[in-house]
């Protein structure tokens, strides 16, 4: 398992003409049900949409990203206390979950069963790639999977057997994020060592010149992940978030 | 590793005469790595603690739940911006990451490494079991950890070699969880289907007699997460988001 996660690679291109059976999903989905759950309620859901006119509104959700209209299936993984609500309520017992505490709660068990089925799913061959823009636009998504009070999509999955094109980009060193007994915070110099390769390659610095930047990071706060984007899609989520009954 | 995952069980028992060395929880995280991350911004941390007066310490912020005192090893996972804020900062960039959808995009980073990590930590026969709490006492484990502003604990790993006497708990099918297309929601008929057989466990029936309440779902509202404790964490925690800068 350590090689299948040394040699990951996110897959963003999927041979459409081998299907991604229903059942084989299902049974991944099954045991990722194994992962841990806050005191066992397993407070999540799935939606798998491979309809084509549904995986097409839900690529607008996901602003179009060509993985996402490229995937033969998704499945978005939601945070959802609707079931364990209204098994409560039908035994007369009163649920107290209408908080922002629960939300959280929901969101942490939904995202560990996510990830372990994406694992077990490279495990099996198929490529993976999480949309991050579930949570950017989750009022969309409410409407098109037609999510109850309660539940609230925090990731969702592109899933497919992989064309053979696609390749491991760079990651930090595992000594940029791991701490002994207290955090240790960063100096300049510390960055400097810990960003320097990725700021040496040849793709960061493409990327740079393509953009007319002065730096690698002034892509990220400047244009892929800028301020007035981040708090659009803040009070967007916020409002998702209270209007799901999680802020009361 | 389906195997792995269908015979999995939370272990919360250690033998502590067996040490769990660094160099592997390192190599672990390392692979870990390789999961899912937006952008490619990797915004986590982890902090390792062994440390046995900052374990007592930290067993206190659990609620001395026994697990958490008798870990020899924790791991706090968190989202982190603050090395991504420092690294833009330092090449002159303006992080706009000082909002709400930064903090879940953090904190789902972290949630997908710490998870990949406690799979690749069971693959080595080592015995994990994650504590909710951590986000309940995110304030008390900010002090100790030292965690600076940007960085907000999501989840905390107790691990160890495993004593041979945990068992495997229950979960529901696979069909309670999963939606085809669209969300359909739960009719009172379809909830005494997914719960009947939880219900009817013996260890359930016990609790609901020790706890002398009218149903399993009257434990859960009443007794292990009522409203009241839920409305107090949600306060702190969201407290917590704002004074560590995400809600500016």
């Amino acid at each position: 398992m350590r090689e299948l996660l040394n040699n990951r690679k996110t897959v963003r291109s999927y041979n459409k003409d081998i299907e991604v059976k229903q059942e084989l999903i299902k049974e991944l989905l099954g045991s990722a049900g194994r992962s841990a759950t806050t005191g066992n309620m397993q407070l999540y859901s799935v939606v798998e949409n491979r309809d084509p006119d549904m995986l097409e509104q839900l690529a607008a959700a996901h602003f179009n990203q060509p993985v996402s209209k490229n995937a033969p299936v998704t499945l978005t993984f939601c945070a959802d206390f609707n079931r364990f609500n209204k098994w409560c309520v039908a035994r007369g017992a009163e649920p107290g979950y209408d908080n922002f505490l629960s939300f959280m709660t929901a969101s942490i068990d939904a995202l560990l069963y996510a990830q372990t089925f994406s694992l077990l799913a490279e495990k099996e061959g198929l490529g993976t790639c999480y949309l991050g823009t579930a949570i950017y636009n989750a009022d969309k998504i409410i409407d098109m999977l037609k999510l109850p009070k309660g539940v609230v999509p925090v990731a969702t999955i592109a899933i497919g057997w992989p064309n053979d094109d696609s390749e491991q980009v760079d990651r930090l060193d595992v000594d940029a994020m791991f701490h002994s007994e207290t955090y240790s915070d960063y100096s300049d110099l510390e960055l400097d060592d810990i960003y320097r390769e990725k700021e040496a390659r040849e793709d960061s610095k493409k990327f740079v010149e393509e953009n007319a930047k002065e730096s690698l990071a002034h892509v990220f706060t400047d244009i892929r992940y800028n301020k007035a984007n981040n708090e659009h899609f803040s009070n967007v989520l916020l409002k998702v978030i209270k209007d799901q009954g999680f802020l009361d």
